[in-house]
């Protein structure tokens, strides 16, 4: 593979001599067209965008000249494709195999090894919910709380959180799920109050088995369990890790699963990361549909035409917004409540990957990478920053996630017709708001520019193959804007530098008189 | 008042010609400078920004040249500061009065007015945490439900969630305190699962009494609760409204709270929007406090040199880091998890106050209003977005908020520092890391420029105090920006045109064929 900067391709070059489409101009016909089937259901809409053919062809031609599905077929069978880290990318494997083909790293087909991992994760969750492995005082399971930070957080309470209300075969009972992530010790506080410990599992997650917070909760945890009088509060505990990790061998613990380095954090919701807890909450099955739609989506991803790739018309459609329009943020619009923490999960995993500023060789570059995400549900959103999205003095690209049924049981028709109809026919009128605005020549403050840009997806219900999909488009997008953007989207240098000054602040700053004025103030020295 | 557009004052345009400051030549002498005290233990320290002494006295010849203090003190006298409505902006004045001057508008003394529903809140509240206002069915209330949106959510919210830990006086308890807010059917049926309705109390929060989401799940839950056998479901509703509102006369509520229009919904927390919720759900002297903090906060607002008002400091600096040095966003980052929900209510105050495209006349602007808020707590943050802010290719200007003591009462010492050491020093880690950056000449992957603004504002503890002084913090940072900047910071124009749009698409889209395109796409035709 070539691995070229943006700014030397010839596509990019055309793509600024292109005027943009105007959106405001938007018709049925495009509505129609301008679409791309993914997964199950789900369906990627782009007539909104401000692109027309000649500027899909020629991003076409751009997603050609930097080779991405190319790259993202070596990145399936085992390439080094986090050079910086000299490491393989494997987070695809989890779902399944999407490559006719084995991959092989230190002497393991990794294949198998994930097979294997998911193999433990069904038989331990199984166990668990049937009440056979039981707490240190002989009571089964009824609440499960993830220790973990960052990628070990953010996909496994999102995806959690976003199927608390599906139902569960054969009457299966959903269990408690909770999660402690942060430092402050008001948030294991917070979450372990009120909580009965005799009947809850915790499940430590670090990859390295080093991570400040997580080690720390986790003290902080046995602390709390042995002064409730829980003699073995190893017992109520299982770990996921590396191999390698210093997690792996603590004694005593409930069971052990593994990841290995070639799952980056912020990739890790189809690993054991996500799929203990997800397993525990509602049952292996969920978690296995979850899988199953991320894997159909990894092989939609395989398509190389863009008007048939979802996934990678979202990416180039982002790079088009980013690059030749200048737009600095996107924003994650999920008409969805039960996805609430989706968009927090999208902004680290989309800035964590491509808030880069050198290519994957480490020179520094000149020209932006990843936006800022940011995003909140609808309609709650409209009730408060879409104020600025309709009339600020700049546009945010957006990006609306809906569903036409809702996961519930629960509606009514209210005044005609039902609240997920009132949910669907807002999502539906702020995209069309927003691309066409509407003129108010008497009163300026009641003129709406229009302009503003915006993509759907969109599926049937929010079930687990559909969340899995939605999540693998995400996941794909970023990685194909990588791969434009000739960055490495799999490493995180930035996060260092202050891990390295933090402990130099509980070291009592070392002499450094700056860290020492700043800890003055927070009462630390 | 002289009302002047941003870019025709004489100090935006001096500002202009000065070189920003260098932040990364901090030091620890400008670190003890660069502070202001505010209420109580809190303090605003901008040593990480880009103002020198210059650039400080030019911001103060603009906040003087646009008459931002005498524009506040107008406000609080009763002027139509809202002249887009033609009403008063009175928010303030549910704190307590910061001038010595009553505030008369539609023949009510309006100071009293909000006294006396205070009063109200108090004797209600007092009257069900004892018990003696009861459910239909006879129960003591346990839980307390807010249905509500934007402004009579995302605040009380915020507030309500930030609190869960603090210690209540004379052993009292707290009630369970839960929020309905989306049209998502999914909403109300997540927060009614598993809920004792019988001993429930529901708080309708709708300023017009016409807020669609909040009327349908009203209807939603009425439903649910007459299906599970409550006959009286009125018995266990309150409202929150203006007089004038539909639902102030809806027969058989327990109580109606009033509110009016001089209370914008993103200002409405310290009146009944958030009074009532937060009173039931930790007493009255919970809520009384927050409303001293806001107040004193509100006195110190009144300075007018900006050295000495925090407030007015921090919005001039977002000022100048939005119209001289270009930037359209800002991250709000909370080292404190029971903030996880204020970078939201932030982002509805900021971005639906100051996401403006006409000035105060409504007359086209030429120049940037409000910036895109977002944020997360940290530590959490530095897991996820923090890489793009320390190696993105664009510098994204922080807020960093902390506390020298935690909340709740669990903590350890692990390895030689206790979490709340730990949260602290990644806090003041952060600020030096971003500020400074570290150069790293052979590899520039992990190469930090530095150069990334910042400012903090520091707290002894999360109360219930300090917690109404950051939001008053907040609250007059954006309205002494909008005074900046000549628009209308209290009107919300651009969420009509959605509305307009949604009813049409209910409608069966009205021969509109865009609407009818995409609404065939969420299945709702």
């Amino acid at each position: 593979m070539k691995y070229t900067d943006l700014d030397k391709t010839k596509a990019f070059r055309f793509l600024k001599a292109l005027a943009p489409y105007d959106v405001r101009k938007i018709t049925a016909e495009r509505i129609k067209k301008y679409y791309v089937k993914e997964a199950g259901s789900l369906s990627f809409n782009y007539a909104a965008l401000p692109l027309d053919d000649m500027i899909i062809d020629q991003l076409q031609e751009l997603a050609d000249e930097q080779e991405v599905v190319g790259k993202y077929r070596e990145l399936l069978g085992g390439a080094v494709a986090n050079p910086g880290e000299k490491r393989l990318v494997l987070h695809h494997l989890t779902r399944g195999r999407v490559l006719d083909k084995e991959v092989w790293a230190d002497g393991v087909e990794k294949g198998a090894f994930y097979a294997q991992e998911l193999g433990k994760i069904k038989k331990f969750s199984e166990a668990v919910r049937k009440g056979e492995v039981k707490g240190s005082t002989g009571k089964a399971f009824e609440h499960v709380v993830q220790i973990g930070i960052g990628g070990s957080d953010l996909g496994p309470r999102a995806l959690c959180y976003a199927l608390s209300l599906i139902p569960l075969e054969n009457g299966e009972k959903k269990l408690d799920a909770r999660f402690i992530s942060n430092v402050d010790p008001d948030d294991a506080c917070g979450v372990l109050a009120g909580l009965d410990l005799e009947t809850t599992l915790f499940i430590l997650v670090s990859k390295s088995g080093t991570t400040l917070e997580t080690l720390t909760n986790r003290d902080l945890v046995f602390k709390v369990m042995k002064s409730a009088g829980i003699t073995a509060p190893e017992r109520h505990m299982v770990a996921v890790t590396s191999n390698s990790s210093p997690l792996a061998s603590t004694p005593g613990l409930q069971a052990v699963f593994f990841m290995d380095d070639y799952i980056g954090g912020r990739y890790s919701a189809t690993s054991a990361v996500g799929g203990v807890i997800l397993s525990l909450t509602y049952g292996f099955n969920v978690f296995k549909s979850i899988l199953e739609g991320a894997h159909e989506e990894d092989v939609c991803a395989l398509e190389p035409d863009l008007r048939k790739n979802g996934a990678l018309m979202d990416a180039m459609a982002g790079v088009y917004l980013r690059n030749i329009m200048g737009y600095p943020y996107s924003a994650v619009l999920p008409y969805s409540q039960a996805l609430h923490r989706l968009p927090a999960h999208f902004q680290q995993l989309d800035m964590e990957s491509n808030g880069k500023h050198v290519n994957r060789f480490g020179e520094k570059i000149d020209y932006e990478t990843g936006p800022v995400i940011f995003g909140e549900p609808g309609t709650n959103g409209q009730h408060s920053f879409y104020q600025l999205l309709h009339q600020g003095t700049d546009v945010v690209p957006m990006q609306f996630i809906g569903f036409r049924h809702s996961q519930g049981n629960l509606d009514a028709e209210v005044e005609g017709s039902t609240s997920q109809q009132k949910l669907n026919a807002n999502l539906v009128a702020q995209i069309v708001a927003f691309a066409c605005g509407k003129e108010d020549r008497v009163n300026a403050n009641k003129d709406f520019e229009g302009g503003r840009y915006s993509s759907l997806l969109a599926a049937d219900r929010l079930t687990p193959f559909s969340l899995g999909a939605i999540l693998a488009h995400f996941e794909n997008k970023v990685m194909f804007q990588g791969f434009i953007w000739n960055i490495n989207s799999f490493d995180q240098e930035g996060v260092q530098l202050g891990k390295v000054l933090a402990g130099k602040v509980l070291r009592g700053c070392e002499g450094d008189e700056k860290l020492a004025a700043y800890a003055r103030i927070m009462g630390l020295v």
